[in-house]
C-alpha cells in the first residue's frame, strides 16, 4: 500500500513505550541471562548460532517478511529456494551437522529437503550394507538422489504390522515386484515424497514364497533423474494443505507392480539370501529400540524449546500491554496494570515458563543417559549375531515389545515413550495456551505463535502417536511389577532410585512402604515432593497390575488407566530430572545463588502446580492428604507465582532466541509490539495493494490491484 | 494434475469399505434420527436449510472445491464474490433474517459484509434515532452505505472505558472532532473495516468542554462512496493475516482531526444537546445488558452446533477408521478394530458428543428465558426516562456493573457471561480434541476441522474475553451472597430453584442446609446430581466472600478462585438446562422412549464426566464423597460409554449437517474417506501441476508450471 503519511508516521503508542516497560522488567531481576543461558546451551552453541544468524540473515532468499502473507503454493516454493540455498551453504561453508541444524531452526519452518536429510539418509546409514552405502548413500549425500521415508499409508499410521504395499521376491529373475493392492495401501504423509523426492525408502510387505514377513525397508526410484516425471506405474503426488507444515510436500504414492533388483532391499539387518530364496533373519532388534528412544529424547528436549518461543512471546507482550486500572489501587492510580501483574495470568503463563526449563532439563537428562547407556552396550553387543528367537524387524514400530524386569535399555525406552507422549502434548497445548494469554492479538499471524503452533502439532502423532504410546508404558510397568512381586524379597529406596533400573527400585520401595503408609512432605520437602510422584506411580501401576492380572479385565476396557499411568510416570521423570540438574554440580558452579533461587521456585511451581491439577490421583493414593493440596493451591503456588514474577522476562531472555527466529511483533526484544504490529499490517501487507468494489449490484470485484507478483520476490 | 491413470482409477479401500461401516452403525441403533433433528430444529428451520442448501449448491460462485487450496488473497477475494451475491440472492429471493443466517451458515466462513449484516445495521438500529434511521439506517440496509463498528484498538480491547480515540463537541460549528492521538489508538481487529466498508460507527471518548463522558458510537464516513478510496485525513485497510477467519478484512483506522456533523452521534440514548452543549444523560441502560444478554445467549446455542460439527467428524471417521486388533480377540480374527471400539477414544469423543447437546440445549432454556424476560420487562419498561443517578453509557462493555440481589435481568445477564465463557471454551478446545481425535488425518484441511476451528477461536475472546468475564459473574455471586447473608431468615430448596432468582435461591438452600450436610447421591438419582453441581457453586460463592469481605484480600489475588467459580457456575448450569430439557413435556411428546433413554445417557455422561475432571472442587465441598468419585470414575462412566456406544452414528447424523456444509474427506455421510481424500490430494491439488527441480545446484525451481490462474475460477 502507499506508505503510511506523515501524520501517521509521528504517532507513538500512549503512555509508557514498550521498550521502557522491558527495560524497567531486566531492572527488577538479578538473574544473569548470559550465564544461565551458557549452562542451558553452552558457549559454543550459542556463538555457533550467532555465526548462523549471520550468514541466513544477509541472504535475500531467507528474507521472512513476506512469510505471513504467503498462500501455500507460495510458502512452498519460497520454502524449496531455501532448501537449495542451505544445502549450497552447507556445502560451501563445510557447515557441520549442528550448524546444519542449527540454521533450520533458525528458519523454523520445514523445507522439501526436511526428511531427505533426516530420515532417508538415517535409514540408508543404519539399514544398508556397505555396498548398498556405495551404490544409495553416496548419491543420497550428494543429493543427486533426493529421497523420503515411504512408511505410513492411506489406511495405516500406528499399526506399521497392517501395512498393505507388498514386497514379493521373484527367484527366477532375483527381483522385488512393489505392489499397492489397495487404495489404502497408497503411501501418505510422507515428507518430501510429494514433490522433491526420486527415490524412496518404501517399507513393504515382504512376501517369500506366498509368506508374509513383515515389514521392510526396499529403496525405490519413483521419479526421471532427468525430467523428473514419475516413473512408469508410480503414481506420486503432494497430498494437499494440511493445519500447519505446509512449506513441506507431504505425498502419497502408489505403485503398480514396480520391479526393483535385489540390491535394493536394505539388508543390514535383515536380508533373502538370492540364491536359495531363504530370509535371513535380523540381528540384535535392541540396537533399533535405541535409535527410536533417541529419537524421543530428543522430541523431549525439544519440547522444551518449542514451548519457551510461546512462553517468550506471551510473557514480553503481557509486560508491555496494560489493560484496566487494579481495582484496589488508589483513586489517583491513572495507569493501567501491565497484564502479567494480574494473578489468572501469572497462574496461565508461569507454569508453562516453569514447564519449558523442566523439559529441557529432562531431554537433556534422558540424553546423557542414552549415551551412557549406548556406550556401556556398545562394550557388550554382539551385533553381528542373529538371535534366533526374536521375530521382530528393524525400525517396524508395532514390534515395539520390550523386554521384561531389569533390562536399562527397555526402562530407557519406556521412560522415552512416556516422556515423548507427554512433552509433547504440554508444549503443544501450552503454546496455545499462549496464544490466548496475548488476547485478541494473539490470534493475529504477527504474533508468531499460531503458526509455530501449527507447524509443532504433528509431533504429537509421529513418532508414536501420544495415546498409542501409553500402552507401551503400561505394558512394560506391568511387566516390571510382575517381576517384582515375584522377587519381593529385596528392597528399594525412594532417595535411591537413580540406581540401574528406575522402576523396579520405585515399585519396591512402594512395596516396602506399603505397610507403614506415605506421609510425604510435599509442600516442605524437595526430595518427598519427588518421593511423592514416585509413589502415585508404583499406586497407579499395582492398581492396573489387579485389573488386568487378577481381575482379568480386557486390555481395551483399562486403556483410560493406562493413559493416567503413563501420565503420571512421565511427570515423574520431570519432576526427578529437573530436581537432579538442580542440585547438580555444573548448575551449582556456574549459576548465581539468586538465579539458582529462581530456578529452584520454577520447579516448586512447576511439581505443585501439577500435583494440585492431579490431585485426585495423589490423594487417592494416599501420597499426600486433601489438606496439603488444599495448602498447594491456596498458598504455595500463588506464593511461589508472586516469587517468579519480577524475574519472568529474564528467563525468558536466557532461551536467547533472536527476533529474527520468533519473527513476531509481540514477541520483540525490545518491547516494540505496537510499533510493529502496525508497519506490519499497513505496509507489508499485499491486501491493502487493492481496492474493493464494495457495491453487490456491481460484479466487479476491485477497483484498483496494485499488488505485485508475490513469485518476482523470490 | 493429469488424471488419475486408470489402475489407480480401479483401486478400492481394503476390508470393509467405508460405507458399509456407516451402514452397519446405523442398523445398530433405533435412536429414531428425523425426530431428534426435528426436536432440536423443527421442521421448519430443517425445511428451509434444504431449500437454502438448494440454492446455494446451483451457484458457482459457491463452489468449495477450491477452499482450501487457496492462499489469504484468493480466500478473500472469492469471499467477497460471494458475500455480493449474497446479497442478491436475499434480496432476488426476499429472504428473511433467518434465512439469510442459514445461508451464511452453510457457506460455513465470514464474508466481508459479516459485520456491516450484523453489528453495524444492530447499531444504526437500536441506538439511532428516527431521524437518524432515516439518514443512515435507509441507505446501510441498502448497502449504499456499507459499515462496520469500530471499538476495539491496537492498544484496547476488553477496557473499553480506556479507549484512546476521542470526539470533541465543537459548539462553534455544532460538530465533532473524531481524533486518534496515538498509535495505539488505531481502531484494529474491526471486521469489515479492513476493505469493504465506506462507514463505520466508532466509538470514541466524548469529550464536552474538556470534560470526558465516556465512549460514545459515532457514525464516520471513512471512504468515498464512488472510489472507495480513504478520505483525507483517514489512513484505514486490512490488519493482515490471522490464525483463522481470513476471509473477513478485519481493519485498522486511525482519524486525524476529522469534522462530522452533530447529527452523526447515534443519539438514542444519550446525546449533546446542540444550542446548550449540555450532556444528556442515558436512559435506561439495562435494555443494553439486554442485548448483550441475547448476543451471548445465542454464543452459547451456537457453540453446541460448533462443536457438534466436529464430534460428527470425528465419530463417522473412527466407525470407518480400523487400527489394531484387540488385544484380547481370537487368535484366528483377522480384521482390525474400528477406532471407535477403543475405550481411549470413547473416553475422548462421546463426552464431547454430551457436551453438545448440553450446550444446545442451555442455549435454547437461556432464550427462552431471555425471551420471557424480555416481554415481562417491556411491559414494565420506562424507556424513555432518562436515570439521572447512572453514569453509565450504553453499549459500554466496561459498564458492566449489574445490580445486586433478585434482580432476574442480572442474574440472567451473569448467567449468560458464566455460560459464554464455559460454552466457547468448551467448543474451541472440544474442535481440536476431535481433529486429534482423528490421528494424522485430522492434521489434513480435508478433514475439515481444522479451518473451522480457527475460524471459531475468536468467539473465545470476543463479546467480552473468557477469562474477564469470570470477573463479571464472581461480583454477581459476591453480591447475591451478601444479599443473602443479610436477609437469611427465607429459606430455599435445592428441588424449587427454577423460581424467579435461582442464584439468590441456590445460596439460600445451602444455607439452609450447611448444618445438616450434604450427601447427594449423585450416582443414583439425577435431581441429586444437579443439587450437587448447586452445592458446589454455593460453597465456592461463600468461599470467595470469606476471602474478600472478611480476610479483605485483594481482588487480584482472588482472581484465580473467580475463574474456577464462573466455571463451576456454567457446568451448574449446562447440568440443570440438560435436565430440564430431558424432564420437559415438548421432549417426552416428540421422542421415542429409546431415543429418550439415550439422550438420558449423555445427560449423566456428561454430568458424572464432569463430576470427575472436577472431583477436587466435589468433595472439597462435600457435596459427594471420594468414594462417589472413584465409582463414577471406575464404574459409572464407563457403564455409560459402552451404553451410547451403539448411538453415537445416529446421535450425530441428527445434526443432520450437510456434506456441502462439513467440506470434510472424513465426515462423509456415506463413509466414502479415502476416496474423498484421495480425490482431493490427487486430482483437485494444484500443486500437482507443478514439477519441481529437486537438485539443490540448480536455481531453477519449477521445471513445469501447468497451474491455472486460481482467480480465473471466480
Amino acid at each position: 500500500m502507499p506508505t503510511n503519511p506523515d501524520w501517521v508516521k509521528a504517532l507513538k503508542p500512549s503512555g509508557r513505550q514498550g521498550s521502557q516497560c522491558l527495560e524497567l522488567e531486566r531492572a527488577k531481576s538479578n538473574v544473569d541471562v548470559d550465564k544461565l543461558a551458557s549452562h542451558l546451551f553452552t558457549d559454543d552453541a550459542l556463538q555457533r548460532q550467532a555465526n548462523i544468524l549471520n550468514i541466513l540473515t544477509s541472504d535475500p532468499v531467507f528474507d521472512k517478511s513476506q512469510n505471513y502473507f504467503r498462500g501455500r503454493n507460495e510458502r512452498i516454493e519460497a520454502s524449496l529456494a531455501r532448501g537449495k540455498r542451505l544445502r549450497q551453504l552447507e556445502v560451501k561453508h563445510k557447515w557441520s551437522k549442528e550448524e546444519f541444524n542449527c540454521a533450520n531452526e533458525l528458519i523454523s519452518e520445514p523445507t522439501p529437503y526436511g526428511l531427505h536429510a533426516s530420515m532417508f539418509l538415517v535409514t540408508l546409514r543404519e539399514q544398508g550394507t556397505p555396498e548398498q552405502h556405495e551404490k544409495f548413500l553416496r548419491k543420497a549425500e550428494n543429493y543427486e538422489y533426493v529421497g523420503c521415508y515411504a512408511q505410513t499409508e492411506l489406511g495405516h499410521g500406528s499399526n506399521v504390522r497392517g501395512l498393505e504395499t507388498t514386497a514379493t521376491w521373484n527367484p527366477e529373475d532375483k527381483t522385488f515386484t512393489l505392489h499397492s493392492p489397495h487404495l489404502t495401501a497408497s503411501k501418505w504423509w510422507i515428507g518430501s515424497l510429494g514433490k522433491a523426492a526420486n527415490h524412496a525408502v518404501v517399507m513393504a510387505q515382504l512376501i517369500l514364497d506366498g509368506k508374509n514377513y513383515g515389514p521392510h525397508p526396499f529403496v525405490v526410484q519413483i521419479r526421471d533423474l532427468k525430467t523428473h516425471e514419475p516413473l512408469e506405474n508410480v503414481h506420486v503426488g503432494d497430498i494437499g494443505p494440511k493445519f500447519g507444515y505446509n512449506t513441506m510436500d507431504n505425498g502419497f504414492l502408489l505403485l503398480n507392480r514396480v520391479k526393483i533388483p535385489h540390491i535394493n532391499m536394505l539388508a543390514r539387518f535383515s536380508s533373502v539370501d538370492p540364491n536359495t530364496s531363504k530370509y535371513v533373519r535380523p540381528s540384535n532388534p535392541s540396537l533399533v529400540y535405541g535409535t527410536l528412544t533417541w529419537v524421543r529424547s530428543t522430541i523431549v528436549l525439544k519440547s522444551g524449546s518449542t514451548l519457551a518461543r510461546g512462553v517468550t512471546i506471551a510473557i514480553r507482550y503481557c509486560a508491555v500491554r496494560r489493560q484496566f486500572k487494579d481495582r484496589d489501587a488508589p483513586e489517583e492510580e491513572e495507569r493501567e496494570n501491565q497484564v502479567l501483574n494480574y494473578t489468572m495470568v501469572q497462574q496461565r503463563l508461569l507454569p508453562l515458563l516453569a514447564a519449558s526449563y523442566a523439559l529441557h532439563f529432562t531431554g537433556r537428562g534422558m540424553i546423557e543417559l542414552y549415551d551412557a547407556n549406548q556406550a556401556a552396550m556398545n562394550k557388550k553387543a554382539d551385533v553381528g549375531k542373529a538371535s534366533e528367537d526374536s521375530n521382530t524387524t528393524p525400525r517396524s514400530a508395532g514390534a515395539e515389545e520390550l523386554n521384561p524386569g531389569s533390562d536399562l535399555l527397555a526402562d530407557l525406552h519406556s521412560t522415552s515413550c512416556a516422556l515423548k507422549a507427554y512433552a509433547s502434548t504440554t508444549a503443544g497445548e501450552g503454546l496455545e495456551a499462549c496464544r490466548r494469554a496475548c488476547g485478541g492479538h494473539g490470534y493475529s499471524s504477527f504474533s508468531g505463535i499460531g503458526s509455530w503452533y501449527a507447524d509443532y502439532l504433528p509431533t504429537l502423532t509421529w513418532e508414536g502417536d501420544n495415546y498409542m504410546l501409553t500402552q507401551q508404558v503400561s505394558r512394560y510397568l506391568l511387566k516390571t511389577a510382575r517381576a517384582v512381586l515375584k522377587n519381593s524379597t529385596k528392597t528399594g529406596n525412594f532417595n535411591a532410585i537413580n540406581s540401574d533400573n528406575d522402576t523396579t527400585a520405585l515399585l519396591k520401595a512402594y512395596k516396602r512402604r506399603a505397610d507403614v503408609g506415605a506421609a510425604f512432605d510435599v509442600i516442605g520437602d524437595d526430595s518427598e515432593l519427588v518421593a511423592a510422584y514416585a509413589w502415585r506411580v508404583a499406586h497407579l501401576t499395582f492398581e492396573a497390575h489387579r485389573h488386568r492380572d487378577i481381575e482379568k479385565r480386557s486390555w481395551n476396557s483399562l486403556l483410560v488407566d493406562f493413559w493416567r499411568l503413563s501420565t503420571a510416570h512421565a511427570q515423574y521423570m520431570v519432576v526427578k530430572n529437573f530436581h537432579q540438574a538442580l542440585e547438580s554440580d555444573s548448575l551449582k558452579s556456574s549459576l548465581s545463588q539468586e538465579t539458582q533461587t529462581v530456578l529452584h521456585a520454577l520447579f516448586r511451581l512447576y511439581a505443585l502446580h501439577t500435583l494440585e491439577r492431579e490431585s485426585s490421583e495423589f490423594f487417592q493414593s494416599a501420597a499426600c492428604t486433601i489438606r496439603q493440596i488444599q495448602l498447594a493451591r491456596t498458598n504455595a503456588v500463588p506464593a511461589l507465582l508472586e516469587e517468579i514474577r519480577p524475574h519472568a522476562v529474564r528467563l525468558v531472555d536466557a532461551w536467547k532466541f533472536s527476533d529474527w527466529q520468533l519473527d513476531s511483533s509481540l514477541g520483540r526484544h525490545d518491547g516494540g509490539v505496537y510499533e510493529d504490529m502496525f508497519r506490519r499490517a499497513s505496509e507489508d501487507n499485499p491486501l491493502n495493494n487493492v481496492v474493493f468494489d464494495p457495491y453487490p449490484d456491481s460484479n466487479v470485484l476491485f477497483k484498483k490491484d496494485n499488488r505485485d507478483d508475490l513469485r518476482s520476490k523470490l
